[in-house]
């Protein structure tokens, strides 16, 4: 339930939380039968008066939003019909309230943006990881060469050298046969997501996913109109030995993976998989989507080579953001082949047009320079150490606390007893300045909500330490809770 | 017909040829009728063997894609069904044939990115017109004091400070109040389309754009699926007149405008049609798309208020690119308000995660200069002198080819007479070197092919002259052709 209230507005705040509430109901952010905040914790929330909240909450009534339940709690309804506002002129903006939309207003958005002192949330490298004066000298060095690429627009496809240093960065850093006519250079792998979705995924559609996976991935394919497809993650990965019987009976349009420390669980994709999963979608024809942030960043030797390394009739779209080489720069390349390229070209220009010429040059360089191995080396170092100081810590949780120890990638995957629900955890977290991934994020359906996962590389070592202490004792107080 | 065989590739180039040209019917980007290019043509196009050609044309023949007709030329064929082809695993990639999409694989790209010396189809600003020099410092300066920026992440929606910054800009340029709240920062003002169109567009909508129009915005409602309703444009702009019994009828999801030079025929759109427009959706509860590319570059007075400002409702969801402010950026800015622009932050989530912070800092820096208004300035006088001296050359023209001198904006848009059809003269004009946008581009249905749109501003002084000059014989040609 987070939002801002315009406190410029000339619209009353009463009237601003009505809509917003009114707003996440009809686009399904809220779903019926959610027991909303009570009056004094929502008051709190958005710093307003209760009475404002009061008089919010009794027009959402009035016009059936939701129901208030006498010591129960504020429900939302089940809805039969859209509830349109009855005098649209006197309530600005309430129109729009009738205006139907495609998207399922990005559940992951809900917990994207945390403002905890302590964020554990985000999957991200520290800032002060990465080698910035090097890059700064990167960038002044080009524009000083080339003052225009400020001012020029570059390819659809992308800078044609970026496009070759990516190709001898992927031959080099992952055994990835590209030439660069086979990539795209995209606004970050999200966007890499996005076009694969909007180009290949319709209304009605299937789209398998491993459960969990990462939040994003399963709004996109959503906001498509998809119908999702859960195949279970363990140990080695997405149980592919599950598949068969799946693709033949909702023949998807395509399979998500994250082979290589997979988000959340951390898992990694055993080679024999690999295989097994190529000859499914052969066999099929099915397309596979290779999502693969941050393979380099690996702490007990290199991960197996990937999917797309394996791909001789092009069924893979293999995805790299630039996680690990300038986050700020949202560069991501998507490398395919075929016919299936083309049609994602198509896309990227209709999407933007192209991806701005400076980020480009910049990631070019830098993916060039002989630095980027020792950063990268450095990087493994710097981020090992903070998983094995975690891992430390972690041992003296109680016993009924699973931790999955991760040999790669940024993040730790931590399971509770089935009784502790991790959103309300979240909660309590939040009051301490501290936050997380909840496991309810990363299901499409049947969330298993006792999960929580945290990034060990997107804060400074001090705030991680702190945080996970202070998580700690969160997470000991509802283990104990859940045994009185 | 353009594209690139990749001659690194295993595949072999008749089989390329083939899988590039059946992929082109099965996603309707060669409509059922047109005729191919003639076997020595494409040879020459392709640089290639005829020998490779006639075998591919036999392949795709014997697919059922297209008929030879003797004397004739090539076809292409009705689909009564999608032919996959027969034995997908000695054809590399040929499966890929058989993958659904629901893009119509951006009939825009065709035309944009042209490779002629003078190319004068694409709407942009010469590099050499930027303060290039100065944005440099601009960025080495932001760097040195925050090198930071290159490694972080910023705000899904936008930088604060570059929203303030806009704010302020969008008052003193353009009247426009509007609070940092109410913006959304986009790469470009292309992705602010498709943000709109990908929340609010959906299957079987209808979307009224002006006839003509921007090209790719048409390219981008059809990709969600929508039917387009066209209205015409005169001298005034938009014909408001004709837009209440359409609207009654299809009752669209939005009507897209461009008010200020309207792309591609300059027209400016009055300001009593603007009020009447906003009118119309106010009384109709439909959206309006104002997108307001170039509005700083007027040679004879500046152009009415935007909609946007007289928005009380929040109908307009309004544009802005940074075509005149470092166009290799790809900044944009959307304001809109209320619940629309919740909705919209969400999409642009999902769709990039926000866009790259340092071309946000240093676009935040470039506007909040003084060197912008001086930039401005010289900027309009710039092109002011370019578009009088083709207004000089074009005065040369015969009499049955009409001109609209533009009283701003980046374009020419001339009128031919009705029989000569500005697809051949392409054809022809590119064998001189030269290239322009084709009326046909512009239209969603019946296009007006006697239409051509030249662009005074992308290239130098030079190969304008030169360009115009080019473009003139071939003009001629045509005209003459036609009464011989």
């Amino acid at each position: 339930m987070k939002w801002e209230l315009n406190r410029l507005s000339e619209i009353p705040l009463t009237k601003q939380i009505y809509q917003a509430i009114a707003d996440k109901i009809l686009s399904n952010l809220i779903a019926a039968g959610t027991l909303l905040p009570s009056v004094r914790n929502l008051s709190k929330e958005l710093k307003v008066s209760t009475d404002t909240v009061i008089q919010a909450y009794r027009d959402l009534e009035k016009d059936g939003f939701i129901t208030r339940l006498q010591g129960k709690g504020t429900f939302v309804n089940q809805r039969e019909q859209k509830p349109v506002p009855k005098s649209p002129n006197t309530l600005p903006y309430a129109w729009q309230l009738s205006v139907q939309d495609y998207l399922p207003r990005a559940y992951f958005s809900n917990h994207a943006q945390s403002h905890e002192k302590n964020n554990l949330s985000i999957s991200r490298i520290n800032p002060g990881l990465f080698p910035n004066r090097f890059i700064e000298k990167l960038i002044s060095d080009e524009l000083l060469q080339n003052s225009k690429s400020i001012s020029t627009y570059g390819e659809i496809q992308g800078d044609k050298e970026l496009r070759e240093v990516f190709a001898r960065y992927l031959k080099k850093e992952h055994k990835l046969k590209t030439s660069p006519q086979d990539l795209l250079i995209t606004c970050g792998s999200q966007q890499g997501i996005e076009l694969v979705a909007k180009s290949f995924v319709g209304p009605g559609d299937f789209v398998m996913v491993e459960a969990p996976t990462y939040p994003a991935a399963i709004d996109i394919f959503r906001s498509r109109g998809a119908s999702i497809i859960q195949v279970p993650v363990d140990q080695q990965g997405l149980r592919v030995d599950l598949l068969d019987p799946l693709v033949e009976k909702y023949k998807p349009r395509l399979i998500y993976t994250i082979p290589n420390f997979q988000n959340p669980t951390g898992a990694v994709l055993s080679f024999p998989r690999r295989q097994e999963l190529l000859h499914i979608a052969q066999r099929t024809n099915t397309l596979i989507v290779e999502d693969d942030p941050w393979s380099e960043i690996y702490f007990d030797g290199c991960p197996p080579l990937p999917l797309k390394s394996l791909d001789t009739y092009g069924h893979v779209i293999y995805l790299k953001g630039s996680k690990i080489i300038g986050p700020g720069c949202r560069i991501g390349v998507l490398a395919a082949n075929g016919t299936l390229l083309s049609r994602l070209i198509a896309a990227k220009g209709l999407s933007d047009l192209g991806t701005p010429l400076l980020n480009q040059k910049v990631v070019s360089l830098l993916l060039d320079s002989k630095r980027i191995s020792t950063h990268t080396e450095k990087l493994r170092t710097a981020l090992e150490i903070r998983r094995d100081m975690i891992t430390e810590m972690l041992k003296k949780l109680p016993d009924v606390v699973t931790v999955n120890v991760p040999t790669g990638g940024l993040n730790y995957w931590i399971t509770l007893p089935a009784c502790v629900n991790t959103d309300n955890l979240l909660y309590e977290a939040k009051k301490e300045g501290v936050s997380f991934m909840p496991g309810s994020a990363f299901y499409a359906h049947a969330p298993e909500c006792h999960h929580l996962r945290i990034c060990f590389s997107s804060v400074d070592e001090y705030s991680l330490q702190d945080g996970v202490h202070k998580l700690f004792k969160v997470m000991n107080r509802a283990v104990k809770g859940r045994k009185e």
